[in-house]
C-alpha cells in the first residue's frame, strides 16, 4: 500500500472533448490515483472557441460520468503556467496522448521545459489508434461544413453539436 | 494514500546499463511505488551479449545502489513474453525512455501489441537531453575501437569495462 | 477491358499550380479513367488569396492544356466537405503526393476520416523528388521579395505571375 | 467504360498473411480490376521462413476465398526484380500500407527506384489504425513466446499457427 | 593557409536570441572565417514582436561580446530574400541548428529553394541537447505568464526580459 | 584572407560510391579547402562487400577525376574511431548528406557522440532530391536481380558492375 496520493493532469483545450480524449482520462484513472482533467484557456481570447470554459468543462464532467471513469476532476486554468497548476494540484505526472512521431517533435520541447521549471514528468501514453484520425479542430472542420462526425465524440458532446446546428 | 502498489518495469537488455537508463530509472522511481527492471534475453542466444546476464543484473544493483535510488528491483527474464512478466510481477506500466518521433515509431506497434495481449500499458517519458547520444551498442562500438565514453556510463560499469580492455 | 469507370480527384487550394502539382495530376491521369481536379476554397475568405477562384481553375486548366494531359476535368469546391464532392462526382480515390513522412503525419487524420465519413480512400503518390521544394506558398514568398521560381511553375503561371509583378 | 485493365501487385514475404495485410487487398480489390498478391522470395534463402513459400500462397489463397475478396490472384516471386512481375504481369501500380511517416522513409527510396527503373507506380494506402501494431513478425514474435496474437491473423492462418504450436 | 574567405550566414528571427542561438553561433564561428547574424523581419510588421529589430541586434551584440564569440558581425534583413543577403555579404552557407527530423522535413524545402535560386548551400548542425527545449517563442510564452526561464538565455537578455516585466 | 586550412570528412563504406555520394562530394569541395573521402571498413570482415577496400578507393579516385573536383583525397580506414581519423588529418568537420528526417534520427546519436568524444563537429548537407532513391546497397540489390541502375553510378562504376555481371 502506497503512502503517497499520485495525481496526474490531463491538459488541453477540449473544444470539445473527443473520444480520443476521453479513452486518455479513462486509462490515465486506472495508472493514478486521482486524473485533474484542466481545460487551459487564454483569459485575452476567452469566448473564442466553439464552447466556453464553462460548457467544455460541463460537457467533460458529463461525459466522464456517463462512462463511470473514477477519480476524475475538471478544473479549467487561463493565465497561468500549466506548471503552476501541476504545482497547486500536487501533480507528479502531465498525460498526453501520442499519435505520431511528430506529434512528439512536437510535444518534446514543451515537456522538457515544464521539466526545467519544476521538474514535474510529462507521460505519453500511445494514443488508441481507433481514434488516431479525432480531434476537436477536425471534427469542427467537419461539423461545420455539414458532416457528421459524431460518433467520434461522446453522447452529450453529440447532443450539443447537434443543437449549435439546429439553433 | 492510495490502496494500490502501483508497480512498473523498465525492461531492456543492459547490455551494459548506461547513465541513460539509469535516468530513466531514477524519474520511474519517483513516479512508482516500485520499479522493477527486467533484462531481457534470448535463452538461444544467452551467452553472445557484451556482458552475462547475471553480471547485467549486477552492474544494474551496483549503479541503482550507489545512486541510492529507492525501491528498485532487478529481474532478468528469458524465453516469456514481457507482458507475462507484467502479469506475474502485478505491473500496471512499461515505462520506456523516447528519443525521438523515430523511436516512438519503432515502439508503438510493441506497446499497441502488449495493450492488445493484456491490456498492460506503455508509458514513455521523453529521454534527457543530455543522454540522447548514449545507447549500450553505441558505448560498445566505441569502446572496440579504443575510444573513451566512460563518463556516459555508471562508474562501476566503467571500471567493467576498463577491466575488459586490459584483460 | 474494365467496366468501372474509375476517377479520382487531386485537391487542393492551387494559388497558383506548381510543376509538382503538374507532376502529380499527369500521373493520376495515367493510372485513373478520369481526374477530377478540385479548387478548395473556404467562400468566408475568398478573395483573399492571390489568385482569384476562377483564375486558379483557368490557370489549372491552361497548363493541363499545354502539356496535353488527358482525361482531366478541373471544378472548384467551397463551403462543402471534400467527401460530399467525392460522392457527387462518383470518385472513388483522392489522390495527394507525399513529400515527406512528416506530410504524412499531417495528412494521415484527414484521410481516416475522410475514410470514416463515406468509405472513400486516399492514396499517396511520392512527389517527385524534382520538386520536393516547390509549394504555393513559398513560391509565392519568393515571389513577393522580388525572386523568380518562374521555372517551378507551368509556363502560363509564370506569366501571370509576371504580370501581376509588372502591373 | 474503360478500356484499359488496371492492375495491381501488393508485394511482401507474407509469413504468414495477417489481418493487416488482408485489410490492404480487400481495399486494393476495390480500387483495382485486378489484385496480383505477390510473395516475394529470396531463392539463396528458401526454407528459412517460418512457412514455405507455397504454404504462404496456400494461406493467402484461403483467407482471400474466406472473405470473398473479388478479383485477386496470389503469385509467388522469386530471383527477379519486383518491376520485372510488374512488366510481365502488365500491372500499373504497386500498393502499399503506409502506417507511419517512418514507414513512408523506409519505402519511399524504393518506390523512386522502381518508377525510375521503368516507370510503375508505388500508391500508399494508409493502414487501417486497428492494424497499426499488427506484422508477421511481431506475430511471429509473440508466438514463439506462448502468446496468442491469433485474434490478428486470418482463421485459416490462426489454425496453421496454432497446429506449429501443438506439433 | 587558404586564399578563399569562407563566410557563413545564421538567420533567424532572433526575438530574442536565446542559449541554444547563441551555441550554434559559437560553433559556426569555429567553422568559419566570420560569422553573419541576420535578424530578418517583416517591413509590413515592424513593431509587432516583443523586441524591436534595434534591440534584437543590440541583444545579440552583446551576447556575442559577453562571451567573446570571435568574428561575428550582425545584420538586419527586411523585405529581401534570404540569398540576396547571401550574395551580397559573399556568403557561402546558411548554417541552421537542427534539432529533430520534423524539423529537417520543415527547413529542406526552403534549403532547397535556395540553393536553387543561387546555389548558396544550407548546412545543418545539430542543435545542443541542453537546449532542444529552448526557443525564442516558447520563452517569450513562459515569460507572460510569469515564469522563469531566465537561465535559457543570456545573461543580457534575461535583464531585458525582467525589465519588461518590472515596468 | 584566411589563416586556417578548413578541412572536411566524407565517411561511408562506399561499396561503391554512387551519384549520391558524388554529389555531396562535389559540394564539400566547394565549401572546404580539402575534402578527405574516407572509405571505412571492419578489418574482422574484410573480404565481404562487393568490391574490396582497395577496389573502392581506386573506384572514387576515378570518379573524382573524372569530375575534375578539385581538393579531394581518398583515404581507407579500418579499426580506428572515426573522430581518431579526424584528429589524424586535422579535420574540423564530418559532411554527411541528409535525405530525410528519418536519417537524421538515425545520424544524430552518432554526431552527438563524435562531437563528445573530441569536439569534431558533424554538418549535414540536405541530399539532392534527385539521388534520394540512391544507395549503394539499393544499386547492389538491383544489380543482383539483373536490373540496370548504371545511371545512377559514375561511368567508371558502371563499367566495373557490368563487368561484373559478365564474369
Amino acid at each position: 500500500m502506497s503512502e503517497t496520493t499520485r495525481r496526474c493532469v490531463c491538459p488541453g483545450s477540449f473544444d470539445p472533448i473527443t473520444l480520443g480524449h476521453l479513452d486518455i482520462i479513462r486509462r490515465a484513472s486506472a495508472l493514478y490515483d486521482e486524473v485533474v482533467v484542466a481545460v487551459l484557456f487564454n483569459p485575452a481570447k476567452s469566448g473564442q472557441g466553439m464552447f466556453s470554459v464553462d460548457e467544455r468543462v460541463a460537457l467533460i464532467e458529463g461525459a466522464v460520468a456517463a462512462e463511470e471513469i473514477p477519480r476524475v476532476r475538471v478544473v479549467s486554468s487561463g493565465g497561468e503556467l500549466l506548471v503552476d497548476l501541476c504545482t497547486r494540484e500536487d501533480v507528479c505526472a502531465i498525460v498526453k496522448g501520442l499519435r505520431s512521431g511528430t506529434d512528439f517533435a512536437y510535444e518534446l520541447p514543451m515537456a522538457l521545459m515544464n521539466r526545467h521549471l519544476t521538474g514535474v514528468e510529462t507521460v505519453f501514453l500511445p494514443g488508441a489508434p481507433a481514434f488516431e484520425h479525432v480531434s476537436s479542430s477536425l471534427i469542427k472542420e467537419v461539423h461545420a461544413l455539414g458532416g457528421y462526425g459524431l460518433d467520434l465524440v461522446p453522447p452529450n458532446v453529440a447532443e450539443a453539436l447537434q443543437a449549435r446546428r439546429d439553433a
